[in-house]
């Protein structure tokens, strides 16, 4: 075994990158390194010239247009009379109809999320989970509906919302000026429906920071961080870029902020407001709480803990993206653009396909493997790429930048591991970072073709025309659109991490983050939730974390009643082997 | 450990609740108990409330309006010219569109409920639970084509429907008088897609039966009494508030069943007749049945035994919260109530949280644990609350309704431990109860700012401004609701149980209902179905009821033909060890 | 021991069919075997004779109409104004609205698909299930993007399409003369939403063949044929049955392909198009590849290797139950007609329900055990045979045809299993068999009240009334439609086959479709992902082919980097025992 890195060079073995670099410096030295770098190096060259040169050559040979303006020659037209109620009286029905439906499918996600997380965990965690995530949905809702939804979708201020866009005297909170007939704006949706739209948004964001904080979170902690994000850091915060008068969503027009920058700030479906500030949260919870108990880092030898049931993981992800079908295209909020409707949902699901195969070969190249986790944080990081800029790019554009994001979901995951945080679900790299890509892409993307919406769920049902369409650097719309973009994606990132720093620094300093170590070693679900998830299941020992009595694996606590279940005679624990 | 007690004074120990109010007498004489026991209280009391002051003052500073009235302040108006078809060719196909859509929703809850069972049960009887959901599916569809539809839906005397309802000549019987063009009543929905709704709505309550009696019913049995529910008791007992004529669906009216009592029935999706019906046939057959071997309840020092899969469980719960948007908003039949659709969506959702919070934070005062088969019982008994008056009721109303749902669900799972009735995944409590609770809640919680609608799957699409909004006894509106959703509830919970009682009798007097003693010690699954659902995995000898041999868990009998796999020489049976 | 089979006679005993011939004429020697062998029968056809009787009895009680022409007695009317936009800007929107909900749950299928086969595969190969799943849907999208929707649905020649069917100049290579404003055909559906829907289509047909194949196909065998599958062969020969000219399409018409059938070749949803093209190219693979080591066939004393999580498995069979409803009731593109819709919709809900209990049933009679396996397959191949036929039979057609499939999907599993050719998921018996008889059954069974719509998806959203309402040869429509409908079939699937076999057969000649011996017995999931399904779970033996050194069972590659994870000290394999 001696020579075992010789034969096979490409693996992993634990090094820094500094160790790296000083091996790689040497092996540089050695003809035959050096013939063997070559070809290896030729080799992948070889291979991606062969796909950009056949995808150009058949793009080509079959006539193509310009590039990146290959798909849609016109903007779609669309009578303003469509909107209006008396002449049509299907049309609110429609667009609640499209709305709901995309509720549901975004509801829906909770249980994709639910899957991935526990599926990406281990076994010992599992309950914690699925707690974790169940609470946190109720939490939302609540929270939501007393005064998440009155901050968020609210007329206020620039910085927070709490009344009736129409009436100033009307305040939102508990929905109590809210009467059964009141629209969300102008899109003839009611604003019952266009909540539940936006809470199923809500708690997407909130269960996202929980996967970073899987297997330490105490269960107090967690639903004191929960109320802050759904109840304040969330709804505020998206207040600025969906609000109705947010100042990033007026942002570059006259008396707003910077009027200077000349362009909205644009995030049709929550690249943003959603995903990066989730994964933000996240970011700042994994720091604060610290790695699970033997977490040995790559760098340190170690690498990211196995997850317990793939399976569960993967079948998560599928159903995510089934969801994400109600979140890009159902953030229209009107189902009269019908041709919007149809290219946000073609977009989401090239970007996705692009970003799944970027991450799986990726993968192969590193490892030499078809890596399941790769290839799922892969397409979800496609997904949460599109979600701002679905409305506004080509086909074309989107597997560009889907793909794109599907590389760097790696990169991150690569620099969480550098600098020790655990992020047990890869969290912060496929919402924090793709979120951010997906924003600014769309200042490179945005094909020209299509005018704003505003940013989609503050509502005009009907493209904008009295705004000239977007388009990005690369077809030729110059810098500001993408200055917009990087103003607003930093403006939301940078706040929301400092004040999850402040939130989890305070849970830190009164001892409610994290569970004591006699817990962690028990393990999370017998001492936060009295049983484990798979009491009959004989688990192996590589489920404990070093320093764990090994006799204790798969232990059902007897003194919860719940799981005070009938034993047989003389079994009350179960060793591991 | 003698003193254990006094370290974990909170901790279930087993001991009866007479036991316990014994140790409860002693301990209040001792002055550090008594403190204690104070410095508890004390505890919970403030948590609760400051909760509910802090709700309050919340309230109150924001102006508040009436107090359950918050939500909305005047009802939809809606001219009736919009159902026209020949004014409006879309209406039809939108409804249609929405009605299918609820429909398929629907379905997919019976992946939640296969899920949510088979998570539940134990690994040994997994297969039962999976091959028994299916089948019911199967054999509902057929059944509600031959005669069930037309005894629910056609028209005939108010206690059984055969026939259209506009021609008494034309019998309904395996759809035959249903040609292409017959709508659904008023509804403009095509027959056809409603039979789809109604049936996805009787599989519901067909496969709720089968969550009780998991683990020991013979599958025979579960034929026999599977058609009687899906033939005979649920679309008999469903005409009677459902059907064009039922009894309850007329009661109160001039020339019906107690006009005194001024009030029709009101179920708007079904807590009684879907949920209410389930949970009662359930109740009949955990009793017939008995225990499953080994089960020893908590009075006895037991508990319920430990489901195999949480993880499989609680998804499956979150699958079935996102059915229940084609439940409940879907039950509108019309997409043109556009206004109902999204507060019936929304009503939902918060019941649920709410539901979801109460018994978790209940479950955790009892126990110190937040338990996750709490939290999931929770949220659906919320669900199964809301169902009877979603659409009459306000958002705070929901909160509340559903929230005491989280409460009763905890509740009745302890009655059923109590009289020593297994029910492995509580389904009296949450189905059986909570629809009691839901359809009695809208007599307390009519917010008076909605017209009836008929019961609504019977089909007025738009709200029937010829009756007045439906007013609860905590808005003013008197004790008549209240007293007619008693009567109705109570007689139907009551003729249910009463004709359960009878079939099951009778099948236990044929000795089909219960599988033989061997054949539950060797397990449900080998014995009936010839497969263990986990065939590679080890499984600890905890899953085994008392009494059984240890060596035959995990055992694959050889002799099934599906099951015959090659295994490897010399092994024929897996020691569990 | 010795006289087991006088007493469990009808258990399989790995006789071959000869040997049982020859035991079968030994035993009617013997008058014992011959009284019990009668009465067997006997039992049996009481049993058939009083299931018939009993439906027809009641049918004839209730006053049935005519046999097999029960439900629906006249077809529906519809104005042709109702697709002209210029009167109603809402259809176009409805439809389109529909149609991505076909597409959104037609999605949904792949989590249904991977569960399903995920779950019937053993541990060691599930890694590689749930990565084949993703990378085929990831693929599909961009080949679908590139040339695949363009060869299928673009106008060209009877063989292959590429271009716009209005303008042959714009041709359709990445969408790239698809404008924002382009309408698939009459549709009123954008060809972007049209686009995705059709995706999703391809996508289930590339799923199909990869369940035949797991367990031993090598990974970059498996990117290459599914590059031929979901690049040309599906959209090829589907652009014979949907293109605009496709020659099947519009076979039997003047100036077409056999102009004497007078029949088009109808496939409403897809029996032949997605299902027989799955099923067929899964066959070749199965040849081709031959079975996993260690799989013996019944007749040579084995039987197909054990599921390794049913739970997973039969769940995933109702989500794609429940992803159908996209499948068959989208395929209209249409909501407007919103009879037809509903039609579908229960149709294809009752053939389902027919083919679970059918299959389930014979699976008794033949093991005494009610088989989780029979009745998903049974249900799936019920929804496999109404996909071609299900707009134009009645409910009671469905049920006949669907439960015909139900048998049918057994005795074709039989076949396989008497041929050698392993087939873990059934694929070929499902999707190829049932596809055909599907197919062919529309010949049978189409009602003469409906008609034709083209083959829908190719897009007229209404019925077109210029051609006679389809009749099959029960309804006494002669055996034009039959014959078109075998011609059909016959030439899709003998084409697929043969050219399957070209591709598997080059890729085997090449070495490049099935892993190494040692990867096998290593495992699929360790050898070409680096990681197990269910790392913590130990596993049994039995999860190992023949030949496989017990002690690497659940071994985890420890030289893989994303799965060198920290293992406590001196674990590093985890021996099965």
């Amino acid at each position: 075994m001696k020579n075992a890195h010789r034969l096979r060079p490409l693996v992993r073995d634990g090094l820094s990158y500094a160790d790296k670099f000083a091996r790689l410096r040497v092996r540089l030295r050695d003809p035959e390194w050096r013939r063997y770098g070559m070809l290896l190096l030729a080799g992948k060259m070889i291979a991606l010239v062969i796909l950009v040169v056949g995808i150009l050559l058949v793009r080509e040979f079959m006539k193509s247009g310009i590039a990146f303006a290959d798909a849609p020659t016109t903007a779609p037209v669309m009578s303003t009379d469509l909107t209006d109620m008396t002449k049509n009286p299907v049309i609110n029905p429609l667009n609640t109809v499209w709305t709901l439906l995309g509720a549901f499918l975004v509801f829906g996600m909770q249980a994709g999320f639910t899957m991935l997380e526990a599926g990406l965990c281990r076994s010992r965690e599992t309950v914690n989970v699925l707690v974790e995530c169940v609470f946190d949905t109720c939490l939302c809702g609540i929270l939501y509906y007393a005064w998440g939804y009155a901050f968020m979708f609210g007329s206020g201020n620039g910085f927070i919302g709490w009344h009736d866009p129409t009436d100033a005297t009307k305040n939102w909170f508990f929905l109590q000026n809210v009467d059964a007939t009141t629209l969300f704006n102008t899109s003839g949706v009611p604003v019952l429906a266009h909540w539940l739209f936006q809470f199923a948004f809500a708690d997407c964001a909130s269960t996202i920071c929980s996967g970073t904080m899987i297997g330490r979170t105490a269960f107090w902690g967690d639903i004191l961080y929960s109320v802050c994000v759904s109840g304040f850091i969330y709804p505020i915060i998206g207040h600025w870029c969906w609000g109705p008068d947010g100042f990033l969503a007026l942002m570059g027009s006259e008396g707003h902020f910077l009027p200077s920058v000349g362009q909205f700030f644009h995030d049709f479906a929550g690249s943003t407001v959603v995903h990066s500030i989730g994964g933000w949260i996240a970011l700042a919870g994994g720091i604060w709480l610290g790695p699970r108990l033997g977490r040995k880092f790559k760098r340190d030898g170690g690498g990211p803990m196995l997850p317990h049931d793939l399976t569960i993981a993967v079948v998560g992800g599928l159903i995510l993206w089934f969801g994400w079908y109600g979140f890009n295209p159902g953030s229209t909020l009107s189902a009269m653009d019908f041709q919007g409707i149809g290219r946000v949902a073609a977009n989401t699901t090239l970007a996705a396909c692009a970003g799944g195969l970027v991450a799986v070969f990726i993968g192969y190249a590193m490892n030499k493997k078809w890596d399941a986790g790769f290839i799922t944080n892969g397409f979800l990081a496609g997904l949460v790429a599109i979600t701002c800029p679905c409305y506004w790019v080509s086909p074309f554009g989107s597997i560009v930048l889907g793909g794109i994001a599907g590389g760097i979901v790696i990169a991150a995951t690569e620099i969480l591991e550098f600098f020790r945080i655990d992020d047990p679900v890869g969290a912060w790299p496929v919402h924090g970072v793709c979120g951010i890509w997906g924003t600014l892409s769309l200042g490179l993307f945005a094909c020209g073709m299509y005018h704003p919406v505003g940013s989609s769920p503050t509502g005009v049902p009907v493209p904008d025309a009295t705004n000239p369409p977007l388009t990005g650097l690369l077809y030729g719309g110059g810098l500001a659109l993408l200055k917009a973009q990087i103003i607003g994606s930093f403006i939301v990132c940078a706040s929301t991490f400092v004040i999850a720093n402040i939130v989890f620094g305070a849970l830190h300093m009164f001892g409610l983050l994290r569970i004591s170590k006699e817990g962690e070693i028990e393990g999370m679900d017998l001492h936060e939730h009295g049983i484990s998830a798979y009491p009959e299941y004989v688990i192996s020992p590589l489920a404990a974390p070093a320093g764990m009595p090994k006799d204790t694996v798969n232990y059902v606590a007897p003194s919860a009643a719940h799981s005070s279940a009938e034993l047989p005679a003389g079994i009350s624990a179960i060793p591991a082997k």
